[in-house]
């Protein structure tokens, strides 16, 4: 391996690390390295409003008691050239004396990207880009989709058993998937923006869906869609300190103002048939700077969101039983042909305890630019 | 590696390629290696009738001018010690001076393990047991089946969405999976001594169910659950020449006469509520002679087998898409609680072309002795 690989990979590692802590804020890593390859300093984004990841490379780097004069800096995104509290970083490398910067990937928004390259080479400071670039778009899908799509990037979280039921026809679903899948299927809820469910999930089994079983810096928002405003106000997904955000298509100032009162954003996006518009419901999220969406909902809601082609990735548990009849993964169709099926993509295959993982998405979903 | 272990490994990559050959007999290899630790001879079994793997491993010895005095043969099963058309062939090893035998398992039938180590013993040829002994019963699992528990090894094959849907509701289901999810499916068609459908596939598809897409020195048998006989004698899966087996609850000697015409066996085996009796016909399957029987049929007859508890796996090709409403799996249930869910262990999970393939057994099905 090269050693520009070998520092951008510590760099990525870093970036991991600000999942389920710089939220909106793009996970970014950053590492500071001598003329003669020596590490001075390094550090991942912060909580936002908190220090980039550069600034916090500087600041090891000083605590550290080293220069960076002639340094390198690996930073898995673009310095941003905006004035945040800590000042641009691409201002505050160059005035550290940083000659050169291997940055991943541009910013992807595109009223921002190649300005801070643009500052960093105004003064003086050579740029590259490229190194760790697909690793770095992918840590941040949501991210990129929201700055390039203005939509979140939607993941499906499903737990079935191997033939596809999500529940019995009696509603009985707690739990088809082991202990290691649950705990496995927090740590994803950690790294969404938001998590989102349905009226009927919450009515059924009243869930938390918060993230309890791994460590997390914030826990991630709820987003409940709940055509005729039904949620109970003692439900449980209302009760922890953290964004609630629930979206209806029908009017009532009485249920509004209760939901208010407990600490809940009601929006109103009626769409056709009574139901709420999902489309207009992923924009509104994006301006929200949602930009992981994390859906654990029932097979009605999975079926509007799949019909309306809204989906962009699966992430489904399957546990190593067969339950014959009740409910499926999805609710659409019925198909008249096997070539309207939704195509997928296996992206990754992993045994979770006793249950198998499998990522699978939609061809083509991540390729916007 | 010891080198017990590289000459029985030998062994038993020959004895794989008695799969597709050697059926109703086991699969098994013989390796003879001089004191010195020279290759003599190597063989496996050969079809029905000819001869077995040690007999194919001293001609081999022969053939190659090599003598096989003092020898050790390292063999996958137990030396047979019964006359069959090449004699004996733990006397046929002793005869030619083979000093010692080194086998994985012995002979699973009860009534004739031992006999065979017996009878080399007392021709003074010394006898160990074990090295191999887990990969020589999983290769001959239907055949340690039909001697031990007297019904064959029944194995589940089911094509499906990531959703666990085999057809759509108007029963389209060509094709679900790859062509090489299905060319992998033949190779599993080929080491199966029988594939049984249903009357309902059968009308419905027309399948011809034999083995096409890899080389095969025999074509598995065919049988078919047709508790009223209406199978159409023009059905493609009756048209090869080989054996075809139709299970029947209802009399009807014109219809029973027309398919004995067209080359099949009738075997009437009422059960409650007009059925095949499903147990009594795998009863019958395994004095017939069938080890493996490898299931290809529709969500019914999948639940009906589940419902029994006559399933011992499952082989599972899952494409990655999304059906949405469709026919399931296996349709059995409803379940009231996940306690009654069938219970699986994943057994192999891999990629098939762009496909996934999950061999996933019921636990404790495959520990009979």
């Amino acid at each position: 391996m090269q050693p520009t690989d070998i520092w951008m990979n510590r760099a990525l590692a870093l970036a991991v690390k600000a999942i389920g802590l710089s939220d909106p804020n793009p996970r970014v890593g950053c590492v500071l390295v001598s003329a003669d390859g020596e590490l001075l300093g390094e550090g991942h984004t912060q909580a936002a409003g908190q220090a980039h990841a550069e600034i916090m490379a500087l600041r090891d780097a000083a605590a550290r008691g080293r220069t960076v004069k002639g340094a390198t800096a690996y930073v898995t995104l673009e310095p941003c050239s905006h004035h945040g509290r800590t000042g641009p970083c691409c201002d505050a490398l160059a005035a550290a004396g940083v000659s050169k910067v291997v940055a991943s990937l541009p910013d992807p928004n595109p009223l921002v990207a190649g300005q801070g390259f643009a500052r960093l080479r105004a003064a003086g400071v050579r740029v590259e880009t490229g190194p760790g670039a697909a690793e770095s778009r992918e840590l941040n899908i949501g991210f990129f989709s929201r700055m390039v799509r203005r939509t979140p990037w939607v993941r499906l979280k499903i737990a079935a058993s191997l033939d596809g039921r999500t529940a019995l026809n009696n509603g009985a679903s707690q739990w088809i998937t082991s202990e290691a899948a649950r705990a496995d299927g927090h740590a994803w809820r950690s790294r969404a923006s938001a998590v989102l469910t349905g009226i009927g999930t919450v009515l059924e089994d009243n869930p938390r869906l918060d993230v309890r079983r791994v460590p997390v810096g914030r826990q991630p928002d709820v987003v409940i869609v709940d055509s005729r405003l039904e949620i109970p106000v003692d439900s449980l997904i209302l009760q922890p300190a953290r964004r609630k955000l629930v979206y209806c298509a029908a009017h009532s100032q009485e249920r509004q103002a209760a939901l208010e009162a407990a600490g809940a954003t009601v929006v109103h996006l009626p769409g056709p048939g009574g139901k709420v518009d999902l489309a207009a419901m992923l924009s509104d999220l994006a301006s929200r700077e949602v930009n992981e969406l994390h859906v654990e909902a029932g097979h009605k809601l999975n079926g509007s969101l799949i019909r309306e082609g809204l989906v962009d990735e699966l992430l489904a548990y399957f546990a190593p039983k067969l339950l014959g009849e009740g409910r499926g993964m999805a609710n659409f169709g019925p198909l008249t042909s096997l070539s309207e099926a939704l195509e997928l993509e296996f992206f990754s295959t992993e045994r979770i305890g006793s249950d198998l993982r499998i990522l699978a998405r939609i061809p083509g979903r991540d390729s916007f630019h």
